[in-house]
């Protein structure tokens, strides 16, 4: 069966139900023409509401109704064949399937886009290079406004060759190159706002558990961690910092070691941490906050809330993050302010639970 | 600055990079023609892979060499006009940032969609349904081949007005109506083996926890139970079935009931609840599987492998899911065998760790 076949309205294989069209081809400007009785040059002025055009009410209003009682839908190609941009934002993602995150991105991105008359075409290339360069040709060809280019985490990133020839901002990652505009979570306000929910309650001996992997966000929550204790005035101590991997097998391995240290309090480097830290203190008969505080980051949904107790942790801001890229690429009011390098930060919120209570003196 | 002065390739404000072309116009048809010192005609007829077109090789090799040397772009949009169907394929999400499911269906869907020269044209509605009814409205105006409209969690669903314009598939969802093409996870069967697991391992007094919420799945998996203990020789019990909301929070509130009922085994509604049900078990002083086998449903990501013993669960195909739509959609070979009611059911895959192991006989 070909597609033409299938288009006109018989059922196909398998039991699909197909769409049963009332008339033999697509509604066309000259069928509204037609049955307004008016030419199509006056339907099409009507159709894209040109403001100069000198047309009586009367006209309009009969295009209108022959508009509706045939139901002729323009065709959004033919548009952007005379504006040269479509209405598209293109959005490539490298991990939709592997995180929640990359989610959060698309609805912040799509939200904004649609305020603006736009509507986001997404790639999702699970950090497949070809897929990726197949997929920022596609958008070219379908003439977007301009191309986001998002990272699951954030990260340094190169900017593909084909990438250059569109409007594009970075969206959780960032190049190297002067001036490439990018939208980042504030990892630095993000942990120190960590810390400082331990500080308030008491803490003095507070524990970081970094990731034992490189990135923008180890470095940006251990500088966080520090300007936090200055601003409490409490002396920085090396031996409490750690590193684990960043997952509950890293949390719950690193729990001896952090007893070992003396911490009464702690904060990890994500909510998974956490999460097997708190499985490993439970082991060592230990109940939190009673025992140990624990501040998490990321603010996961399936995890941070649903801990015993819930978990005080940080939002990582990807709704956010993906609003803001369309606000920068548009150059739109509310934009947020980039820094001389060209990256744009993001405000990281708290969010506090029951898994931190003031420490009671010595 | 208007958007035309953005484009010309002077920095935006705030420090935006913009795209600097080598030329003042896009490269057209009629540059190539004129580069290689052809005919407008000759360009076209290359460009578009006529097969039947007689031309020298000699002067396909000095058109492909302007083209390269051009930077020559073929209009997606200007084939569209031409074909009267586009490249896209639209995907109706309704909840892309709530669920890490729906980026599973998204990723199946694209790679599925890409392997046959389409796009995918997704559109988040998180529940909205006017935005629904404009996305599809969008979708319809970009001439998409068809449509995926899908849902996060498995449900009955009323099909939107404009869907019925285009050829569709209900991902993750279906229709009253009959022969409404649709694929769903095989509920039953993923019940069924989830069940399996537990009475393989010689447990007779297995507990069912389903979910307090009407859901095909809560049928579905309640009927899959009952077959695995009917395959085992095991006689039902109703005692043993109970209901909790499906979170963390219900699995942890249904642990007293559970251990008051005798079992030696339990089957989780999902792997949250199984979570819950892990720190209510621990505070009972009881482990798991010694104590208790556990059993869950969905393989969610961050949560079931990283449990303390990892859990033994089920998977949801969402990947196939949206790879199979796209099958149905184009009535390719290797779609899904649709039932009598046009509904395609696909398999949900055992997933077994450490959280069962054999019982010792009594």
């Amino acid at each position: 069966m070909t597609s033409m076949e299938s288009r006109s309205g018989k059922p196909g294989p398998k039991g699909l139900s197909r769409r049963i069209p009332e008339r033999a081809h697509p509604v066309t400007l000259r069928d509204v023409a037609e049955a307004a009785g008016v030419s199509t040059a006056t339907v099409s002025l009507i159709v894209n509401k040109k403001k100069d055009a000198r047309i009586a009410e009367e006209t309009k209003q009969r295009v209108k109704d022959a508009i509706r009682a045939l139901g002729y839908r323009p065709n959004a190609m033919a548009k952007t064949l005379v504006s040269g941009t479509s209405r598209f934002i293109g959005l490539v993602a490298d991990g939709v399937a592997t995180t929640p995150f990359a989610g959060q991105i698309i609805h912040g991105a799509q939200d904004e886009a649609w305020k603006h008359g736009y509507a986001l075409l997404i790639a999702n290339t699970e950090g497949n290079g070809e897929l990726e360069q197949d997929a920022i040709q596609m958008m070219l060809e379908y003439k977007v406004r301009g191309i986001l280019y998002s990272t699951w985490f954030h990260r340094q990133t190169d900017i593909p060759a084909p990438l250059r020839e569109a409007d594009f901002v970075l969206v959780n990652c960032f190049s190297k190159e002067p001036e490439s505009p990018a939208v980042v979570p504030d990892e630095v306000q993000g942990g120190r706002s960590a810390t400082a929910i331990l500080a308030r309650h008491g803490h003095r001996r507070i524990a970081f558990i970094n990731a034992t992997i490189p990135a923008p966000a180890k470095d940006g929550r251990l500088l966080g961690y520090r300007e936090a204790l200055e601003e409490a005035g409490i002396p920085f101590d090396p031996d409490l910092v750690m590193e684990a991997y960043p997952d509950q097998e890293g949390g719950y391995g690193a729990t001896p070691e952090l007893l070992h240290r003396g911490a009464t309090a702690v904060y990890c480097y994500n909510d998974r941490m956490a999460m097997g830290l708190y499985d490993g203190l439970r082991e060592h008969g230990l109940s939190i906050p009673d025992d140990m505080a624990v501040v998490g980051f990321d603010n996961q949904e399936v995890i941070a809330a649903h801990l015993r107790p819930p978990l005080s942790t940080v939002s990582l801001p990807h709704y956010e993050l993906g609003a803001a890229g369309v606000r920068m690429l548009l150059e739109l009011d509310g934009a947020p302010e980039a820094a001389s390098d060209g990256v744009a930060r993001i405000y990281c919120p708290p969010v506090e639970r029951t898994s931190v209570k003031a420490r009671a003196r010595a």
